[in-house]
């Protein structure tokens, strides 16, 4: 069984949403999975010092708002413009956590449509009742999601996912890791099928 | 005519030198020209605020010393790391400005051959006599070239371009327009060759 492809990621980054809605079928072309691994982008720029998307200089930011707009119909990728952004994702991101180790296929639907509500319906998943109403779709129960959030095992989880991000060089978000090689940003996925297709280049 | 395709970069920018080796196949398959647009980094580092390449924060650093090599791999583009970099391009810039006004075949030979001097020759293109060596290899001559980069005209074009290039907002390179439209990055080519081929998306 080949490695999954490991995607690191925050609820809150743009380029993540537009990777996630990708990756599935490159991976599926390349007969891989893909492991969603969870990270919080403030402690990650707090400790690189990297500055995020939405401290840039002017010129910088009006681009990048142009881009990414542009880059999600270059994608054919739905997109609204979040009306709250960025927003914190600790929830969402313990939220996902908790179901992966409860159920996989309603995990990654969960994360899907996480990922839809905030950038394609313009709801806030930092919202306790956005997230439940994401987790029933997603065919989770909400009661018990909310309880399993609040475990400690739950929240260590997080914290090392979030330390092992940083050990590894990640920066930002969309990150993966294809058999140890990392790539940075939606735009080197083109990069990333050819690795998996083809092998290190 | 359709408007040319701007192509503003600064020769001592790597990810330039890959859109460079690019561009030309993709403009003539669309049925445009590429105009060259010298800029100048440091002056647009330093007016915008924005990070270069060379400051970014550690990991990201590292990332993009091997982010680069791999692209250039991706891009079937020949590398060799320079030993001096960045270097100054003032010099480069006029003597391309004086060529483009003088003989836009040996401008564009010029232009090719010093970033592969640069890039993948490692001979240190800010060097007076590698410039006079790459004049040369291009077809100019080297002793009126050396007069004419040093005519007012030249030097007031260089500095007009840098003006124009912040003042439509520019910010790192290369970056290119496509009918007003703007894209920022090497990694962008495959959205200029769709808004050339099919329009705006």
């Amino acid at each position: 069984m080949p490695n999954p492809i490991e995607f690191w990621f925050d609820f809150s980054s743009p380029y993540s949403y537009l990777a996630s809605e990708q990756i599935e079928p490159i991976a599926a072309r390349c007969g891989r999975r893909v492991e969603y691994k969870p990270t919080l982008l403030g402690v990650i720029f707090r400790t690189t010092g990297a500055v995020p998307l939405t401290e840039l200089v002017p010129p910088k930011s009006r681009y990048f708002a142009h881009d990414f707009e542009r880059s999600a119909r270059f994608a054919g990728v739905p997109y609204r413009k979040p009306s709250v952004f960025p927003i914190p994702t600790v929830n969402a991101a313990r939220a996902l956590l908790w179901l992966q180790a409860q159920d996989e296929a309603v995990a990654l639907r969960f994360l899907h449509a996480a990922f839809r509500a905030y950038f394609a319906q313009d709801r806030n998943l930092a919202d306790a009742a956005v997230l439940e109403a994401v987790a029933r779709e997603a065919g989770a129960d909400p009661a018990r999601l909310q309880q399993g959030m609040q475990e400690p095992a739950i929240k260590e989880r997080l914290k090392a996912l979030v330390d092992e991000s940083i050990a590894r060089g990640v920066f930002g978000a969309p990150t993966l890791f294809v058999d140890g090689e990392m790539f940075w940003g939606n735009d080197r996925l083109p990069q990333v099928e050819r690795w998996l297709a083809s092998g290190p280049f």
